[in-house]
């Protein structure tokens, strides 16, 4: 399945239980898109946040991100790693 | 040690190839940094890629970065993570 990243901004201050609760909001709702979000990391002073997902598709990234309440329209696809 | 992720634009068309050779550079020469590169990411359209590493502090990974050849000034401590 294709992985993607996606780039939140704004979420200054962020702390470990607020992003883990975030990222659960996430878990609870993603199999209604196929979507499996696997890691997720943050910088609470530029109030950047990255995630990395397997997903169908960006679109579903952004629908379960919505529902989730932290949407985002900055997902990429990330076909290339190491 | 703090864990940093750093954002590079412009390498458009990266192939795993590519990346896989461009953090190997990394890898070559961060034991002079105490740097610790651990994951990458590219998106071949948009020319991003993303690093995750561990380090003494954000200069030292953007020293590694330069002396291998793809210097990058965007690099975020990101001490939250999931």
């Amino acid at each position: 399945m294709p992985r993607f990243m996606d780039v939140h901004e704004g979420m200054h201050g962020i702390t470990d239980e607020a992003l883990r609760a975030a990222h659960q909001a996430d878990l609870d709702i993603q199999d209604d898109e196929g979507v499996d979000f696997q890691r997720a990391w943050g910088d609470p002073e530029s109030g950047m946040v990255w995630c990395v997902s397997e997903a169908p598709d960006a679109e579903a990234v952004k629908r379960i991100h919505e529902r989730a309440g932290h949407p985002t329209t900055t997902v990429y696809p990330v076909p290339v790693e190491v």
